[in-house]
């Protein structure tokens, strides 16, 4: 019975002990929980056997610091994790109370048990098997744990931003993400970037009475419509000069490995997704689309009436939310202005159309070949007993950027997570098989990169 | 000096004890001042010499009722008006209390002071003088004033659907519209009739997030945005099969006359619209296209994030809000089909897509060599002291098509608002001169129809 094996009661019940502080970021009135959750994994840190381990303080929540640079000449890696958690509402769908974790059927129901505290857990556990063991790491690690990622992430971003010396390392390693499915270790290789802002129409001065005006005003609703289908075809083909010229195609490698996965599009239509059908550019592959290609999507249209009943008014002015998902090698800013240039472009007449960028964040791309990469693919397939897959994800995960830009680091996404978890929902869970082979699998990730 | 000079001043008087009753029909706490309103009208057609004068009561508001039909063999006319009015807000826009009349500049300032009570009461008062100073009228009259006008008149359509015995006229006077220009006679002779309802749009069973799964789900408000431009295009035609088959182009006179109409199209378009630039049907005269050609126009979009900053959903379901403006002969049953055919034709890809009316209402367009036009117009012209000029209204009147469909009876739409005078908005007037105007205008147009 090795250390792992040993202390797995233990782990849990630090786990449960972190899990029942309701660090609610977006609540203010959870202000103390957020700083609680924060100081015991801090101590979690320190007892591991980690040092300068600390709270940084800075604009909003604090950030989690520690460190282990005993291994001069081997790489540092960079942990990284958050310990604010989403609000559990609605509450009356959980079945245990949210931040009481409950175990059931081998998983552990708690609001943060997979995003992200069950996961960050993973890490320090890690480390801790290693330090309480061999009182040494194979390698150098430092970990930056944050309480804002699910209100944006300012505080790290400033951070990172600023260059610290202490966050000088090799790669950084993500632990927030999830597995392909149940026994297949996954690292997600690519990382879609974001666009996200408001593309505001304006006509008459003031809203006008359809009867009398109909037939002579400018429409800003409609005019939106018009520019929406000026920039993106019916087949899903984005229309904007220029933007796909950065678009790089994954590799016939990656797309025959795509081909692979275990997956029933059937299943994730229905189930999943409750589509009746999938849509988007007819000559990509799903993953292709959902993974590989960027999108131009509206997510609401304010302005005009949308009451109970009729009213005739011809709005003065409409705003609508715009995203556009970007992949390798796109930019952001790029991105923003040929969207710019395109929207006035094909601006109807008698209205003005303006868009502008809330926030914005770059894809990221890891070349599978880099040896972080190839490590922690290794580790995990010897852990979980079976090939590492690749894959990619739509989504967008900020910090990724600001890592690649300000660190100069690439991200290795290596999560435990499964599809079925109820992130941001109602039951959340985190798989506890997966919880304590994480843990192995990071361990074992230090000794690869160690020899 | 004659019976109209001389109570010129009890007139006025009257009008605004009127006035200061706050018959505001969508506010339910009002409906004791609905009622107030009523009775004192119905006692106003009592001492003027009318029969029958009282109330009917029905679901809604009363009716009031009123006749004189001591001319056989002569035509009779049903009078209309309103005794409800539009809430005052904002109040802090008001110069003076908006149920407390005053005279500033030869107008009098009161909410219904124009729409409709200073209006109504022309018809009052006209009739009063002729009965009070010849003990008989030309012709028969019958008075119906609903307090419905502003809250959809539901009571009074469901009265003349009925075809009530005491609603038996050979044409109705609706003083409920305005004069093109101040001094310049007017009848309107063409409503258009409308559709409004409510367009449904369903993707996935629930919100979806757009990294995870854009690029594949169906976006309804995308949809909504498709179906809009394919069923009309940048220069506002409106492509729905079939659905112009039945218009009819306004002749040559007609048009001819809209053109001589004094009119300062950028005034209109700067001042009045605040519009950049007048759009719609390049190929059609403005007036021709807010008076004499159908719209299709949306109004609101419900779904999907519309809150301050960003929020990256893809709304399961979206809902626009549409309108259709229809003009003769087009019908609305007819229309809404049209719009559901073409709805379901153009309808993307992986939602459904259905189109459900709220309410509609018919276009009318009566001739203007019609004998109750003309005898308007002459009575018109003599009392303003110049040509009278036939105008359409681009708004709707459903009442007009109630009496057209359940009475077979034309409306003749005789007002004296002015443009300017501010309906349903802060500070509304009427021009004193054209109130009493008005009810010689009124009382001659009895005397023309009585040779």
């Amino acid at each position: 019975m090795d250390y792992f094996e040993a202390n797995s009661e233990r782990f849990l019940e630090g786990l449960k002990t972190w899990l029942r502080i309701p660090s609610i970021s977006t609540a203010p009135e959870h202000k103390p929980d957020i700083r609680r959750a924060a100081e015991f994994i801090a101590a979690e840190l320190r007892d591991a056997g980690l040092q300068n381990a600390g709270l940084i303080e800075g604009q909003g929540h604090p950030l989690v610091y520690a460190e282990w640079l005993g291994a001069p000449g081997k790489p540092t890696l960079l942990f990284y994790g958050h310990y604010d958690v989403q609000p559990p509402d609605p509450l009356d769908e959980w079945k245990s109370a949210p931040f009481e974790p409950e175990i059931r059927d081998n998983n552990i129901y708690a609001r943060g048990a997979s995003d992200d505290k069950g996961q960050t857990y993973i890490l320090v556990k890690a480390v801790e098997g290693l330090l309480k063991t061999r009182g040494k790491l194979p390698i150098n690690v430092r970990f930056l744990i944050e309480g804002e990622e699910e209100v944006g992430g300012e505080h790290i971003a400033a951070y990172v931003a600023g260059k610290p010396a202490n966050l000088k390392a090799d790669a950084a390693v993500i632990c927030d993400t999830e597995m392909f499915a149940p026994d297949l270790p996954t690292l997600c290789v690519g990382l879609r970037g974001i666009v996200y802002g408001e593309l505001r129409v304006e006509g008459a001065s003031h809203d006008l009475h359809s009867g009398v005006y109909g037939g002579a005003a400018p429409n800003p609703i409609q005019a939106i419509a018009e520019i929406l289908c000026a920039l993106k075809d019916r087949d899903g083909h984005i229309l904007i000069p220029g933007f796909t010229d950065r678009v790089i195609a994954p590799s016939e490698k990656e797309s025959a490995a795509w081909a692979r996965l275990p997956f029933n599009e059937r299943e994730y239509r229905e189930k999943e997704m409750g589509a009746r059908e999938l849509v988007g550019e007819p000559e990509h592959t799903l993953f292709e689309r959902v993974w590989a290609r960027p999108t131009l999507e509206v997510h609401g249209i304010r302005g005009g009436f949308t009451g109970e009943g009729a009213k005739t008014v011809i709005p003065a002015r409409a705003l609508a939310k715009l995203s556009m998902r970007l992949v390798a090698d796109q930019r952001p800013e790029e991105a923003t202005a040929q969207l710019k240039a395109a929207v006035a472009r094909v601006c109807p007449r008698g209205v003005t159309a303006e868009f502008e960028s809330i926030h914005g964040a770059a894809p990221s791309l890891v070349n599978p070949d880099n040896p972080f990469i190839r490590a922690a693919a290794s580790a995990m397939a010897e852990v979980f007993g079976g090939e590492t897959v690749y894959i990619r994800s739509g989504g967008s995960i900020p910090i990724v950027g600001s890592f690649d830009q300000h660190l100069g680091i690439p991200s290795v996404l290596m999560g435990f997570g499964l599809p079925d978890d109820n992130l941001h929902a109602p039951n959340e869970k985190f798989h506890l098989p997966n919880f304590y082979r994480g843990i192995r699998a990071v361990a074992r990730y230090l000794d690869v990169l160690g020899e």
